[in-house]
């Protein structure tokens, strides 16, 4: 008898976007003159850089072609993308990453989400809350979470993530294996310091830990002082793969990019103690379960790296700051405690009433659409995340119409 | 301490393709004047048909626009290719599958390789031999597969494919939980009846077994007489889950783009004897680990099922067929034993010698590749894998090479 994965069962409900779309699909149904603006979900809205665009054309052009077709691709990715991420990404920083360290990939929801299958299915995991909701599903669908209690799993170590630690969650008192970290935070919009940074790669070096950290919003960062990867900190290379998108920095939400590090100084254990390098794992299960990025996707985001797609790509994050910036001062002016919108997209307000009840509020009131903060876990409660993809114009309408609904 | 998935410990080394192309440069270095003619690997060389790449532009064009740029797609797939493929590859075969069951991927691999997740750990699963290594080396990594002894998995039932059965497996006489069939098969080339295929059917039926069933290849068929998709055969619905792919067909290989149908009646079971909609389970496995395939790649498959696109796809698949009869009918010539090639671009032929033996001499009499049958399990030793995916010129010459060395 065929018989399913029962840690499928496990699982919570997804239902926060499809509540969100719900709540909002009634509101507009009862007021259908209203311009409903959305600034939930994390979607970039801005069109794909200039250089991004004549590289994809050239490189479908050339599929069209006998002499310069292009069929299956390295798995790992091409080496003109690779070489120009280690350069520009890492070396130009200082990081020593090396072109072979770099998995492209179609995205860094897939890349967080399958990492954790080249690892025991008992060891213990260290999960931010609030939480991109990936990190906790997929090690619930592994079978790594225990039983539910409280919209709580037994057997993870929740990081919180409160107003009292700024958002950067102390190091656990208890020993995880695999800790998830994401900085600039989603959904809190919270930047780490090399200073704090450096305390959990030393947690992770003296406890034989492994960081997986979420660096997709790393682009957002304005602060000089901030690392922008986690291999500006010594001794990072042994214990830690960072995760990259093109998403949210080039606008490749639609067109599919993104890369994982994995360093080969990078190791975990088996059962007997004896080392063994995850680099060559993450390889197996790229090579056996992946076939590689499309060929034009990959030309385009190649062209992020050349003169002209920096300076675009620099002004699209630009963009969105601005929009950023104007949320939090204005949310901050109504008399709400946020934080992020400076290093990072997203705006997390403070509501000090039930998140979902603010939600309402909005929308009722102002025709705003925002992401309830509980969506994303226990510390989410009296939170709500407001994000800066959309149009500055509307972004300021949203911000007049709260001001007034207020 | 972070420990390491030891399944992975139980693979066998990823030898053959990575031998192929040492023995090839070893011989090149040797050779460098000799024109070497691949006929390894099943990639593509034909380029993108001209509907493909317009309708890959004209999306791309769409991305640099404010007002037409596409972020986040459904990670099912867009309405307009889900529709299409409902469409034209299903109803109008008289095979009843809706747009709603079908999720769009980047590619065959992928779906074959994550589909096992969702089943339990400890089912009994059917695999050919020979095979495509994803189907086996996935499993591995999941824990089902037993210990190696011989070059077999102790907890794997084999299907074995012979000359003697037609390179069609009979059905097993153990249980099996779940089955894998490919056909027309990679690498054999055979193509199953409906009758054959109704039989497999009616054993998932009467055993709660279900079928993945790799139809990556069904555009080659030419005899009208055979299925296309499990999907014709009766009840198939309620135990098929069927994989389809544009690399073979529309040459999408380095685009990267395919799909899975997963019909609504189709179930699995927990522990307890309770039914589960698969559709459910993948859509969560989807929406959970994948973010839906690029845009214009999208827009590209959907050019597919244009007027132009058939016409364009239809002699595509022509031109690889002609060379496919053409291998064939010079190696029988030759007096081989050939199977495949009439209604796939894949000729299996019986060497009488060891595979690797047969590589080596029409590698190095010939400076022709071909893929040694022992890379694809214990039943293709003394065969080799001929593709016919090159130009119609450089098969011709290579069979010329082949007759003159032998």
């Amino acid at each position: 008898m065929i018989r399913i994965n029962e840690n499928y069962l496990n699982l919570k409900a997804s239902y926060l976007f499809s509540e969100i779309a719900k709540r909002v699909a009634a509101f507009q149904e009862k007021n259908p003159k209203t311009n409903v603006i959305k600034l939930g979900i994390g979607d970039v809205t801005r069109p794909l850089p200039r250089a991004c665009i004549e590289a994809m054309h050239e490189a479908v052009d050339e599929m069209a072609v006998r002499s310069t077709f292009k069929g299956y691709g390295p798995e790992q990715g091409y080496a003109f993308l690779r070489d120009a991420i280690a350069e520009n990404d890492y070396r130009s920083r200082g990081a020593d990453i090396s072109a072979e360290e770099i998995f492209i990939s179609d995205g860094a929801k897939c890349d967080t989400a399958n990492i954790q299958e080249i690892f025991a299915s008992d060891i213990r995991v260290a999960i931010p809350d609030p939480v991109y909701p990936v990190y906790l599903d997929t090690n619930v669908m592994a079978g790594r979470a225990g039983s539910l209690l409280d919209g709580r799993y037994g057997n993870i170590l929740y990081l919180e993530s409160t107003r009292e630690n700024g958002f950067v969650p102390e190091l656990p008192s208890e020993k995880a294996d695999l800790i998830y970290l994401c900085f600039p935070n989603n959904p809190t919009g919270a930047a780490i310091t090399k200073d704090r940074l450096a305390q959990w790669v030393e947690y992770a070096r003296e406890n034989r830990a492994l960081i997986l950290y979420d660096a997709a919003y790393e682009a957002f960062i304005r602060d000089e002082a901030l690392p922008r990867t986690i291999y500006e900190i010594p001794g990072a290379r042994e214990v830690a793969i960072e995760f990259r998108s093109f998403s949210k920095t080039a606008g490749f939400t639609g067109t599919r990019c993104a890369f994982t590090v994995v360093p080969k100084d990078c190791a975990a254990f088996d059962a007997s103690g004896a080392r063994h390098l995850l680099h060559g794992l993450w390889n197996r299960r790229q090579t056996t379960k992946f076939n590689g990025v499309s060929y034009p996707v990959q030309k385009a985001a190649r062209a992020v790296y050349t003169e002209e797609g920096k300076k675009e790509v620099a002004s699209l994050i630009d963009y969105y700051l601005k929009n950023a910036g104007h949320i939090r001062s204005e949310m901050a002016g109504f008399g709400f405690e946020c934080a992020g919108g400076d290093n990072s997209p997203y705006i997390w307000v403070h509501t000090r009433t039930d998140s979902w009840e603010f939600f309402d509020l909005l929308l009722e009131k102002a025709g705003v659409v925002c992401t309830p903060g509980a969506g994303f876990g226990r510390c989410g409660q009296r939170y709500v995340r407001i994000s800066a993809f959309n149009d500055f114009e509307s972004v300021r309408e949203a911000m007049e119409r709260i001001g007034q609904a207020l």
